[in-house]
């Protein structure tokens, strides 16, 4: 029988469609200890985003809507990590933890692409640097503070037309989720607004820009009309037909040639493939994964792909199965049974799924609902859409948690304090003893260090030959550029003569001031010629610190 | 009569001491419209700090335990800003809010200096970069998250000594704060530890390391030996009489020679006076404030100091008044009655309380309290101190929300969420559009900048002159450090000639470079000398952009 061999799935993501396959995979192969299933994501906990706008108007708390992978799927190995190459060839996926120095591998017998998409805000000249996107956690509670953090510095501006442009705020996209963003923020702002007497006295501007003819243009368009009513009857003005050009700190350009003030601009637009996608050789279109309607990968009975990161034929309606949660979630379970099918030599099921409907929240006790036949706007959408999403919410913690803060939210005013978590200082230190070893020969290199004091040697050690210094370095100089330009693994060790003290600039960073900065890239260009001869003759005899992450079955 | 003229008091720092003060002043003075009473504050709200070893602990969320200044006191002017210059001379304290370019002032009648103690850990080599410190709520959630980096780390980690290195935790300090944290890590980190198994198989190890005889010395001899014998056996190792030597990312050297493999050191010794104080001309003992019973500065009837950042004297006692949270407290409130009577030509009132006792937890269901002659210690003294501190929250929807917090902690997992919102790009970018300017003439120079993309020119104005353009920058060129190394406003205004994307370092940052790395020192210094000549004939021109903010009376 198939099943008494050791197989082990490895599903990538743990959004809907992961977290969910993974649970259904772990009921199913409850008790059986031939399976092992791993979960790699990049955070240790699921997220909720349909309550993210909820997240950024205070309504609800960041935490609520999180729920520990550990705790939802207990009989799941759950790698917090980043995946940084799946081979199809070998079935193996390398993935870097912590320790970026020392990336592991995990082998599988099947493997799940479940990444969802991420946001790519490259487009429009500014998006990067200037907009907030609204994705992750970390987005939302970003965000929620520099609304606040506005609405602290317009009651403490004296100048009234930066006040205006302080108080304006800007949403791109009039999708569900620019659409609930922008309701739940002026909801918000208005509510706290009496404990800002200036900001008050100014008064807010909010600013919906939609690039189509209407607002969620999935919706029945009388649905869609009744949201925008709402919309602008709450003070929400709408741009319709238009798209951004060019943001900057204090402006956002419209393709209709306005020129906006505004300090904050939240972008809902730009879902683009998991970079990835990409790079696999998988049949794909504009970097989601074609799929079977049994979300086996063509010609790849081993690999599977569901959620917003596959193209899953839509059985019932014909196209594909729209990127939505409820989508998800069922391509989750149907997966999960037909893994166990693969693996047992019984026959794939078809994913089939109609849809229920859709919902939105257009502000405080306002929604719209398209179920079934039915179309339902006002109050009881919003009541519905509040008793559907608390019941989706995975975890009975959260869902007591959300009932609570919705509850608070009647008795106490919304909670305005703004937590501040990042530091202010960029540069990252760190301090060694004398005798400790810094870069040490083989690894990957992922750093840049500049010593403020002490001395290090360099060293390299042939096999069978004694120790060699090739270099001493001291307060000042800097070095580990090499295995960064050249993208390699560490020529050579580093070691402290005296305690030290450095700062750090992390790959991506150094990369990107080579690039940009040519003081920098003239040093760097000069310190690579110098030492390429002494590479020339060494590579051949150093090791990358790649260790393998063998399956723990029995550990289950 | 004197109250009939516009008193402006404003209060620095909004700690125990500053919000009490602040409270009931504002109580007091309610439907006086001559008054005007202004907070200053680098947070928009309060943090119980007596309950930051909880969230650390995941058994309170960390938004629980803050409370909005603008709710705690309606009737005060809140800024949210850093104080940057206090001018005993003319009365008048500047600050800088969100943006740093244009500094704001602030008249005074009385001033309260409320600042607390900061904390100092460039004592110790190593300490600043690799321990941390449990003095904010930032402090508490990043130990938090630490903490569950730690235990997905080792769940991840093949090596079974990294795994004892990556799971011990040493807390240094054996006072209250020190005790209470290790005590509240160790019941978490034990109760999550089942979903982490690999984590669970290798153990974790518990280190507190306090200089003297024995932990808690501020209490009673048994008391202190009770809790610390509680502690062992829980499983924290205690070393006594044992100081810190130097700490690294891996290693913790101890005064007794002894090295300890750790990942992990909480910081919760080294209270220093906040770095404003030292500036003041105002009698001081090691950076306190010394003042009269009180409360006001000798010699100084306008200015007055509580809190830590005061010496009060004892009255009933001898001595000064202990740094603790019912102190300050009463201290808050005795100073509004003072300030209002020296005001109105009444005679002032000595500070004079005994102290009620004190407590500390031991960890679960586990506390010692000493209150007048009595002395508790146990299960007891546990409940105590949650229904105390429960009572002394401020603000009845933190009450709630830690009832809550607490009951949920009965019923379900500890939330294990580990929510990192750092980005992992310490790099700041911007964009400008055509025409834009990036630097005033004039302004403060705050930051560094490098050209990823575009040209600027460097432009100057004499007053009545035509505007001279002095240089073009483009690509890879840098700007902006002439200011910033002189520490004077900005000399000349930069403005875009195409849309330009810039990298950005803030003042620190950069001065750190410039401070530690050769190659970007030598090039400023060249910079600096080729346009020296320039800065000698015209920094007489230049303005300074200060803004004054005048008391808002009628906004009340």
């Amino acid at each position: 029988m198939a099943n008494l061999t050791a197989k082990t799935v490895v599903i990538l993501g743990a959004g809907f469609a992961g977290i969910s396959l993974a649970k259904e995979l772990s009921r199913l192969t409850k008790n059986n200890w031939t399976f092992s299933i791993h979960v790699i994501n990049q955070e240790n906990y699921f997220v909720f985003q349909p309550m993210l706008p909820e997240v950024v108007s205070c309504a609800i708390e960041p935490s609520h809507i999180l729920n520990p992978i550990r705790h939802l799927c207990p009989n799941v190995q759950v790698h917090q990590a980043t995946i940084s190459e799946i081979d199809l060839e070998t079935r193996q996926v390398t993935m870097v933890g912590t320790d970026s120095r020392r990336p592991r591998q995990l082998h599988y017998d099947h493997l799940v692409l479940s990444l969802g998409l991420t946001m790519n805000l490259t487009a429009v000249p500014g998006m990067a640097e200037h907009a907030l996107p609204l994705k992750t956690l970390g987005d939302a509670f970003h965000l929620r503070n520099h609304v606040l953090s506005r609405l602290e510095e317009a009651d403490s501006e004296p100048d009234p037309e930066l006040r205006k442009t302080i108080l304006t705020f800007v949403t791109i996209g009039g999708g569900f989720s620019g659409v609930e963003t922008m309701a739940a923020l002026n909801d918000m702002v208005k509510t706290v607004l009496p404990f800002y007497p200036r900001a008050q006295a100014t008064g807010t501007r909010m600013i919906l820009v939609h690039s189509r003819e209407s607002i969620l243009n999935e919706l029945e368009p009388d649905l869609a009309k009744f949201a925008q009513q709402k919309l602008m009857e709450r003070g929400v003005e709408c741009r319709l037909r238009t798209t951004v050009q060019e943001i900057t700190h204090n402006d956002v350009r419209l393709s209709t040639g306005e020129q906006l003030s505004a300090r904050t601009v939240i972008c809902t637009v730009g879902n683009a493939p998991h970079p990835l996608m990409a790079q696999l050789a998988l049949p794909q279109d504009r970097g989601r994964i074609l799929v079977e309607a049994t979300m086996q990968v063509k010609d790849m009975p081993n690999v599977w792909a569901l959620g917003d990161a596959a193209l899953v034929p839509d059985v019932s309606r014909g196209g594909w199965c729209p990127p939505t949660a409820q989508y998800a979630m069922r391509q989750g379970r149907q997966g999960a049974r037909n893994i166990l099918a693969a693996i047992n030599g019984h026959p794939l099921q078809k994913f089939h799924f109609k849809g229920l409907g859709q919902m939105a929240v257009i502000g405080r006790h306002c929604g719209v609902a398209q179920i079934g036949g039915w179309k339902i706007s006002g109050l009881l959408a919003w009541v519905l859409w509040r008793g559907v999403y608390l019941m989706k919410l995975p975890g009975l913690p959260c869902k007591v948690r959300v009932a609570i803060d919705w509850i608070m939210e009647l008795v106490f005013p919304r909670d305005i304090t703004k937590v501040e978590l990042q530091r202010t200082e960029q540069l990252k230190h760190a301090h060694f003893q004398k005798g400790e070893v810094i870069i040490r020969e083989g690894e990957i290199g992922d750093r840049f260090y500049i010593i403020e004091s002490g001395e290090v040697e360099i060293v390299h050690q042939e096999p069978g030959q004694p120790e060699q210094q090739l270099a001493l370095r001291s307060t000042g100089d800097s070095f580990g550029e090499l295995a960064l330009l050249k993208d390699a693994p560490r020529a050579a060790t580093v070691r402290c003569l005296t305690p030290v003290d450095v700062i750090i600039f992390n790959r991506k960073d150094f990369l990107t001031l080579v690039d940009s900065y040519s003081l920098f890239r003239h040093h760097m260009d000069a310190e690579a010629t110098a030492v390429a001869e002494f590479q020339k003759n060494h590579t051949a005899n150093i090791h990358v610190g790649v260790e393998t992450c063998t399956p723990r079955a029995g550990e289950r």
